[in-house]
């Protein structure tokens, strides 16, 4: 069972990696960007019998040890 | 217009960072998780008249910039 994680910072939380990527992009010619934004997107190999323990395992993760939940929210996907 | 980046390391690439969050895990006594590989995600908003035409300059971002196409992949989904 697979599991993707989109771990991304809150709205209103200054993304300063986001920022450089929108003025290199600038630097490049790319006129039609407006916003960038970077996350992490992590995928779990998981050994769950079904996909609500795996989901619920995985939120566990996510709080423990994945995303920093004062400034980052997440979003979690089962692919069995 | 929105677009959503994944770039991922390649497989068969060493992924470090994987490597360490899958022992974290485990030193947290997650032993369902078999394998963890981290990438990024690159949520841009763009000002594109159509979903194609922004795919193909979204694909010219990653190819100049967002990717190091050598070691890593990547997917990209338009959300009008």
């Amino acid at each position: 069972m697979k599991a993707i994680v989109n771990v991304s910072l809150k709205a209103g939380v200054l993304d300063s990696q986001g920022k450089a990527v929108k003025h290199a992009l600038d630097s490049l010619k790319f006129g039609s960007v407006k916003d960038v934004r970077v996350g992490k997107q992590i995928v779990l190999e998981l050994d769950s019998k079904d996909a609500a323990s795996a989901k619920e395992e995985v939120a566990q993760m996510c709080e423990a040890l994945l995303a920093n939940t004062v400034i980052e929210e997440y979003t979690i996907e089962i692919i069995s």
